[in-house]
């Protein structure tokens, strides 16, 4: 029913780093940040590779995934350059809805795409992985999202970086 | 013994709002980010005030206050406008060194000064209490930093904010 996201971002704020490419999607350092992430089992698992760590961050990325019915992806993310929605941001979203029944709605990305739901209203709630990296240089999530009030609703410590969840008050 | 700071931060990454005056020192907007702070009874013992909440902020809290022997704090934090250090910023941290003798230095603020600290890097630990707020404008904290190595240390959930503490990797 929610419509969220959740990204990985710097502590400086940044989602990707400078130059990104399709040989370094995240851009520029921008790595470092995923560190605790691809050290995980539950994402070595779905990559077929064997092994890996289980600790805080596997029920956050779990629980995540179970929740969601369908994706809204932007057209860089998806892999066909940059360009404007064929019906908009709100018709795109209808449909994931349509899609999702009563299960939720994930904004997966890129940045640019969030950032549109986000001026729009349209998201109820996110979660960020803050990690401790500072990238200096890239995209910033937070910058032109408009007057955004939000509500704190948990934090999850676990190796190499902290979960932020929040609620977007209307 | 440590060199380190302790501030607020907002969500999108500022520890002051746009228009610094006399009158509103924190910058517009950013007396949002300190509203988990003016509950808590830790603060308001100190104002004088009777009351207040005791939460999971209020050790955070205390331990850091405990911890400092000495404050260096910047001109214009002090009151006395902007300029530039007298023998510069190692010769201020040397005096504050003496002064807290095994007890930690406290980079005080402003955002500046604790830029200068951190680009230099004279600093050991910090800790951000992220507010669960979005300014869009105002002075960022992590702006021409330089290359700064964090290993995050702990993160603490408390009511509307979240304390994350980093080492400085050398």
């Amino acid at each position: 029913m929610a419509v969220t996201f959740q990204l990985i971002m710097s502590l400086d704020g940044y989602v990707a780093g400078p130059d990104q490419s399709v040989e370094d999607p995240l851009g520029v350092g921008m790595t470092r940040a995923f560190a605790w992430f691809f050290e995980l089992e539950v994402w070595r698992r779905v990559q077929g590779i064997q092994g890996g760590e289980v600790n805080e961050s596997t029920a956050v990325i779990e629980e995540a995934r179970a929740n969601v019915g369908a994706y809204v992806m932007g057209r860089n993310m998806f892999g066909g350059g940059h360009g404007p929605w064929p019906d908009g941001t709100r018709s795109a979203l209808d449909e994931a809805q349509q899609a999702a029944g009563d299960r939720d709605v994930r904004i997966a990305g890129g940045a640019d795409t969030v950032r549109q739901y986000l001026r729009e209203g349209l998201v109820d709630e996110f979660e960020l992985s803050v990690a401790p990296v500072l990238l200096g240089d890239g995209e910033r999530l937070f910058e032109n999202v408009g007057d955004v009030r939000l509500e704190q609703v948990r934090a999850v410590a676990a190796p190499g970086v902290t979960h932020l969840r929040y609620r977007i008050g209307r």
